[in-house]
């Protein structure tokens, strides 16, 4: 898209902090930074870079640093997906697009799950993959 | 996965057989023929095929047909998505996993789009990058 | 409003095959085909198609196959007007007018026959009238 | 239906007295009152009378005036349509049929417009047809 | 309660100016004039007062105008008990109490029709008993 | 209505037993044995009887007990107004009418109290007057 | 099953016991004991118990004295179907199967008649039939 | 009934085809072809018919083939169930008597399989019974 | 703005003409003309009028008189702000901004007057502040 | 509190008295009878007693007949939680305060059981912990 | 109010530091902080602070800071309006009074920003003006 | 339970530092930290943390930290009870069980206050106690 490497932004919301501790018999024994470091090697020719925070507050400010310079944000918003108009807000705000991603089928859980205030204002969304959903996230830019 | 090659079938609910002649500046001048075409060509280490149909009845029969044998089913249930019990029962039944997908963000429209029967039913789901979303299930497929 | 005929067709949907055989006390012992013909003669100036279906799927067909030639076109989808969203999404599709027509007064009926997916997406609707309602829907459209 | 000539009522409710006023370029220049003597002109065979008011209260009043001699009654009933009981109890205490017309499709509209206590009283509806939705109402009448 | 004269004022809503015209086998042949003659001569101890009107404004006005002198009302709102908060704030806002009557049980009609917005307001309500409700409205001031 | 005195059962339900007891400076001092006292003498030239219970079964055996030789029956529900279908179809059941009473606006209070499964299948309602309503309730059958 | 003879339970709830009472045009003249004697002698080979009460703490109290030791109960459970979470506590806790049973169906009578609380924690349900349906009841006891 | 042998159709819809292969161990190894085969024989009595198709249309063309010369139709009507209104509309045309199967207890699953569309036009139903749901349906049309 | 005088209408809906008299502990001994005047002299530059009415058509007629030649109407509309889709119509239907006012915070009342039917076609809103509100509103047109 | 012994009296609703006979896998095989024992035993300075039905007629008699002379009632309603307000409304009747136990956490279950009538009117409420829900509950009322 | 000088602050919520930056060919090219030293000038004799934060939790550790000195918090929450109760009891928890303000009309957009969880603990609000809304703000405190 | 002495963590959320500041005559002059050193004392044998923030994330921080090691945790949530989704999935994440206190009756509140995300994912609750409720929960750990 440009000479220069493409910057793509993955933020994590909360709880996610804890993959590879939580219950790892179903999510896996791999902790996020470890999967990370796999994805950058695999994307080398791109910038990558990772955040986590268990805040809605801070997440928001981490939307609003990079969401007039990186070319995609890939962003897990964990339960606040269900529960903050303030997030998607900054989304709304900010000029860099936004990919979705859930590591499980937020459709198979709790009604209140099925309601996203993210999705309408993200490009699109991958989820029910995994740690691949991220993966195919980045493609996702790279391919548009 | 075997060393066979592996067989995908792409499904396309009602109203998609008119890709590229409804509103072409909006959803692109290219056919699902077409655009299945270099699919078909980019991954050519597996067997693809594609089926579309406008009855919910012929979608089950073809959901049978295949779900049985292949190793993965990209289905665009289109408006059925939202109405049909009996589609996401099909994908209950059978036990090839099912990846749903969506062309456009489903959340960006009206609110009776928001709900999804296939979606509960399926391992998981690629929404709003339009024909990419296709391509980017067969990856998924191939990096389980 | 061309110099060649005007050409309308009117779609039947689910159980409207039965007029004049189901309770003829209250709909009349007029079939729908019997109407037909006395309407194609008080219309001699233009072309008049007739069609009905149970099916949604072949419905759908037949709006695709009219909706990019015909000058009008006059539907009663029956129950379908309050299920189907894939119907209304082909009404959406197609370049044709739709006009919308109901024998009775479907408000006079069951709560949830008063959601119509058809009726936001029709250029009008006429509805009450028994077998004058198609009627008035042609004349709506020669007064355009 | 009676060798005297047919009476016909027209009422109209809250703020179509600014047709032709308001937003003239979607809903044209002319006013109601112009139309009305066209409408006049072309059915002259049959007695046709106008009434408008911004008032719930002299809408029933004039409903009662009417609707124990004439032989139809068309009405559009305005916002009222959505919120007025009383309306729609002053239709179900006259013997004079009433058929309920809209200038435009209400259920491109908003979802509280959705809601019509006025069609479960009415023998039945055209809408969506401009002023042309009255002119098929009087044709409704005399087809009966 | 006083030397002076008790002084009642009927309040009858919208519709209500048709008894004795509407559907006579059901609701009697009798109209309400002639009611509230025998009633006055029933009740010649007190000062009785009757009101009718379609408006739901006109209606305000006449609470407001004996809202602070009469000793009692009896209001039967009719179709305006379902959707008007403008009476019940008019109710609220004088000094004056106020009886609810319908003449018939309104929870056997339509469900919109079971939600009163007068009723939280008023002293007490009497429904169902025909025109008789009034009479024990009456009553209910004299024992008080 | 018969040359036999007339026979009016008054039944009480849940809690009601507690009037004089329970907070006697809202509902006064007096027990309802007490004012059911004051209401034989009253209406000496009628047979009236009075029951309470506590039981939703044992109510609905009173009723099924005199449903079919009193002229009437005068009901305070209580609180199983708001819950009892059983209730309800006891008073379906049975050839006697009844009448629903309430000592307090029950509209005032908490919305689970606004619905009434029993009021619909009565002749009529007097509610708000406190231990008035039993009185005008006997009236209205005095007056039938 | 058993050697031993089947025994099965039949427990009617509130009203039931006015069958061959209430409108015998249309429940039939016949009361539950009477079609109970024949519906004894056609099943001669098992015990069969009829029970009946307007409580529903005695229907519990019934469930739990023949609800570890009957092999079958048919219970139709009249209104408290709709309302009693209590009514299918008891019948989660013992471990003998129910069958739900009701003389009409109870999906054309009014909406809140549509929640069954009772459905979820049973065996299976007939409903419709009339007395039929507790025929088809034991049988489908006797087949299983 | 009639001197002619009964005629009975079984019709089962959407996902019933593939009883015997879909979760064996819950629905049993037995196909519903060999069942009725099965029950074909028990009543040899009686003429027996059977049918499936995963199309709504097609299903209702089969209740219009036989609704007017069967005896009796015994509908499965899968997840569409829940979902067709034009389905019930079918059954509310013919005059054959319909009776509701199924083979689980729809209450005890998702909440939107709590509603039927079908049941309010049907005869009875029997469900939760697995394969004797059928034969208990059979019976019930022998000896209405 | 203009050279000429800046011409700002208030329209007041029902039950505010009771302003003064209406629980002065709370709502101040103050009519509504007192303040008016107070008003107009506090803003001498500029042309100031001030209408009242219960009817909701008289309100409709009042904003359409001024409402393609003022330069500003503040409206407070009392009840009907809950229940008057026609009242928003006529907003929607002027050319002449409109700011809503209201003298208390009506979120801290009932929750069926949390809906504002008003508010969504209006520049602005001003509540919550006594008399006050007026003034801001004024400000508000004289500030933009 | 008193010089006089504290009185406490603990009251279980339907189905507690199968406690050590139902599922004692889960819920122990203690009876309720032998864990009072215990309990007695550790609380020997105070006063308890203990009741059961599965009526809740004989329940508010309960509440009726302690109410305005023990110190503390500790309620387990059982189902009759989220079902009766009549019991609801005996715990306001009566001046004893109340405390709401349960065996386990109900908002894990059908969401039914999230609506609780009684805990509005109680002290306050302990729920999850087994048995020892009723300890806590004892010296809550011991620590006040 | 006070011979010191009075203290306002303005506390501004989520999102609200991208002014001047997000859209601003709609919001105006103003950043918050140059409005803000516009609005120090003006109102020279008060002390007015400013403070934003994205973060819910450093928003209520602000009010808590000065909700018990200043004489006046105008606040602008964001999303955060519409879906924290810890804002609103964070308000309702402090002395000071607060004042609601909003740069659009929050009606005119989606409906799930209808509900406002601030404005039944705020003294009043203002909204619909841009960053006049403020200004105003501040006058309805200094005019109180 | 272990040899090592018990850890429990308290933790509060938004507001609850305000408690003895905060309306003294309704919640008491005591601040929790009084409490606290009071509750240490009571219970030296156990070792007892306290923890409180205003914001979401900081909260879920302190359960990520101690949910692992800590033997219980007593969580007043405040506000964010009702609305945070990621605040019971830290819950579930981690694997120490965790007590609901609440100082109030949350059931006698508005009714958004009736719904609770944590409930669900905690072991028990106690509530209705003021702090008498921590000390309960305190018991409840230790009894286990």
């Amino acid at each position: 898209m440009q000479s220069e490497r493409m910057k793509i932004i993955i933020i994590n919301g909360p709880n996610l902090n804890l993959l590879g501790v939580r219950e790892p018999e179903t999510y896996g024994y791999q902790s996020f930074e470890d999967f990370f470091e796999t994805l950058r090697k695999d994307f080398s020719g791109i910038e990558l870079h990772y955040f986590q925070s268990n805040s809605e507050g801070v997440l928001i400010d981490e939307l609003h640093k990079h969401g007039f310079s990186a070319n995609g944000i890939i962003l897990n918003a964990g339960a606040l997906t269900h529960t903050s108009v303030a997030l998607a807000d900054a989304i709304s705000s900010i000029s860099t697009p936004v990919i979705e991603v859930h590591l499980s089928n937020i459709f198979k859980r709790e009604s209140f799950r099925h309601r996203s205030f993210i999705a309408p204002v993200c490009l699109g969304s991958v989820s029910g993959f995994g740690l691949l959903s991220y993966r195919l996230a980045v493609e996702a830019f790279l391919n548009q």
